[in-house]
């Protein structure tokens, strides 16, 4: 029995970074795979992108038999609600699964962007969650592909963005709104002293527990 | 190294039931031990007894060395501002922790409170986590001391409470707002077919990712 | 140059429902044409449905060369904002143009549902709006495919439904919450005294507004 | 029949520039006539201002005989409530016509006020409208008398308090705070690539969908 | 020195109801008198009523040298805003007086309206105060004026509009939405045990407060 | 009978600074008393402060027979909760009273805390309030125990902040987050136009209204 993490995207190096990212919890005993779409766009970065990994992640989730638990490792959660009309175990979206986490290591969150584009997207899914008054900010990296390849200028922006969130915006809380970013989590702790949330690691963790509860979203009815 | 899940009143059958309820986490591998507050009254059932019993609740946390993390379980919370300015390991409210998990289960959770006098407590908690608009109730079950005794009778009012704020109030997702009602989570899921949140599960379940994350709410700073 | 409003299901029914509600909007001068969604479903019921209607949708409108705007006919608003992506032409959805319409003509607006199972995806759209407070309730005919083809059944049940949505939930405007209604709007208003909203003839008077005021989602910049 | 404009102040200037503005409406083919009030004071700048137009704005209404509807340009809104009270034709108060417009362009609007002194009046009037956690903030030109006269100097600020808008507070839309500024909305579009909103025109073309919907606030109730 | 507490209509018996409803304040030591609109209406029910005497309660205002300050004794607050742009003194509205009360009293309030066609005016108010979600509940209780004359039906309905105000939409303050009624206070807080705030009691001890404090809404800027 | 004003903290300085700040209400011609509480900390400054001032403020209130009333003065409002829950009596905390106080004198309020360390209390208070929409910002002066024994350095970084509140944040009203803040008040209103709270006076002013109308958070049920 496994907990399938899918990376809606098609780039390995993503998927590799999330199975190390997740690695601290295969402490728990329970089996945890990370897949990847192959047919996704290397990265998803608009509404269309999105819309397209919608039907081949729900493809993708009726194929794993084995599976206890799924959670979308994009931080627009796509395919969460059609896979949750579907089945009855576990399923997490990071974004979804990161705000509401913060929401018990501080007062106001900030989330930081990959790009100014998906800033929309977050405030609306904030706003839906009803948790507009909880959000600091949202602010963006606005990095280049080829910037995001280089690891000290993209570290550099993240603790930058994260002292603007905590001295500018107020946040408590720092939210990395990407599915990519594990391997910076500790280094933008160590360097602000806020609390910050790898959505991956956060909707994993949580959902290993509703497996190991059987805390479903469709609980069986008995009829008996 | 343990986890602990304090039981802030001195109800040895409250703390029974909170090992019963903890018995699947178990399997994670972390131990976890639940401890009462010798001092504290048999049931905490008003703002004196809540204030009451923060501070010993904090003398007890200052005292037990190998802790990971702690849940703090009773329904309002007590001391868990406090402890959680003393330390840096992951310290959870079982109400917080609760709502905050209700989130991704549902649009509107209910909550079922053992007294009507609690309400108006609840009512603040979810202003202040700025949730009022995901609430879609909160019923008491208005049982006597003698009638909670009465397993029969008290599953049968958390059944027609649950319903009630399911088919009137538009509930979702129930909470059970209470350390000492996870005995009938199943049955009130199986009944209604909400997802049904036991607190001091869901409180474990996210402190014990915490500790495996190493997530806490006061990251050391790293003046290197 | 025509206005198309897309009916995102399959049912020549409805979408010669839409013709006949937006006549009165053809005294305007601006072509308007309904069309429907062959590879749809027969009806849009459930989150699946939605979604497997998103990448078709968007695919017609990339095909409707001499459009001026387009209005999307399913209260889910599926692809809309796919398509604003897109195109800087006039786009609207009608549940989002409904509930933007209801805020003018009251100040708690009610939602008439076809199905108990579509208040949640209501519900997390009023909350992405923004606009939680101002709904009054949300409630559901409850009607099978059969009864909904029995006008007189259905008026029955549209009118006991909006009564109670004035009578106990103090709604002062209710919405359709559906693309099917319009012939039932005059008659909600006659038995009520309620303003009525059908969010086709929202959403097509609001599209036709932005094409003469040239009121784009995403003017273009001008670099001179 | 006759839509009427009614330009609360006895600017002559403000009159014919909405004229000016409202002619791509005119298309539409319903008779569209802007009236000022002769009575009003040049500007209104202040609540007593606003509230001295109340009274007689209502009984030029009641002169109109062959009104299809009512837009009042002034962006306070002046005797909206108490004309609906009289009449079941439709009338539509240029802000709240703005603001509802603002929520299906955008996520977060931004207003522009000529004077900081109406700022808290705007404030009020989006806190009431249930939309503060919509709006991105609301910043004035602070121009004088004559600078506003100068257009170079208006359009000047005029774009520099959008970017403000956009690139600090995070708005994605932009809603001219007053009757008189339609002539700039054009070159505020192309200079920010933002959605620029023109209240008048927002609540004419509203208006005008009404007319031609029969949708009424106040629809008669058929006792047959 | 005098505080003015002025009727907006011209009930000779609301004016006397008022001076005896604030005869408890007299022992402040502070002359405090009640005035009445001689040229308004009886009763305020409308808008168009609402709108009436602001024009004629703001020249009273004006007339009255030695004020301290004044309370506007019409849960409508009419001319509230227009006053305070005049003067420095205190101005109090009474439905914002009473609301701002009932936060400290309790946890959600409850408004009882004498007309049901007030709810709407009372529900944008709230929402103008940022208050809808302590909002419990506004209801009416509908008597026509002779039923309101008579004492013994107008305290049934109250009290039962008050126990439901209590026991089905949660209130656990309930504001008399009207200047009309302190006679009833008393009554109503002892039949129900929930407190009771009368409006103008409320707003004119907050007045006679901030006339100690020189307390202002505009104080006087030192340009020295 | 006597008003009681706790200090919760040991401070001779700050106790004689409430007499003084108080003595326009004696005017009143009711007692005023302000006490300290000798084991509590010199001042109040972390969670744990708080926490700690609780049970002892709540003993001396019990020992004072004479009390008509009770006014908290410390911004945490410590033990507020517990003392309302003992006795019939008004009793109001200073943080709250100052909030609700606000509302009717601006529409977006500003807080001035002393330490960045206590936003986040403050913000989760006025959260729970419901009142987040309404806060423009919570600035702290940031100054350290030396620095704020003088004056003219405090007065100095209180009025940049409160100018910053008022250009920046956009706050109309200033509320000194403080109990030992008064001495300054005039002097910030005087130099910001801004109408400022000291909370200390706002919350005695509406306890002593209480007192004289009788309002009580608990009224006696008469079961006659």
């Amino acid at each position: 029995m496994t907990l399938y993490v899918i990376n809606p995207n098609s780039s390995q190096g993503v998927t590799d970074g999330l199975k190390k990212a997740l690695s601290p919890l295969e402490a728990l005993g329970h089996p945890i795979r990370c897949l990847m779409l192959n047919e996704g766009p290397p990265g998803i970065e608009t509404q269309a992108h999105i819309d397209s990994v919608i039907q081949p992640t729900l493809q993708l989730t009726r194929t794993l038999d084995d599976a206890t638990g799924f959670v979308i490792a994009c931080f627009s959660d796509p395919g969460v609600k059609d896979i949750r009309a579907e089945t009855a175990l576990p399923v997490l979206g990071i974004r979804e699964a990161a705000i509401s986490s913060a929401l018990t290591l501080g007062n106001r969150f900030g989330i930081i962007a990959i790009r100014q584009g998906s800033i929309p997207r977050h405030l609306a899914a904030v706003d839906a969650m009803g948790l507009s008054d909880r959000l600091a900010a949202d602010r963006a990296l606005e990095l280049g592909v080829t910037e995001l390849a280089d690891e000290t200028r993209t570290l550099q922006r993240l603790l930058s963005t994260a002292r603007h969130l905590r001295d500018e915006d107020g946040a408590d809380v720092v939210i990395l709104g990407c599915a990519g970013m594990a391997q910076y989590r500790a280094r933008v702790e160590a360097a602000t002293g806020l609390p910050t949330i790898d959505p991956t690691q956060a909707a994993t963790a949580m959902a290993l527990g509703r497996i190991f509860l059987r805390q479903s979203h469709k609980p069986e009815v008995n009829h008996a």
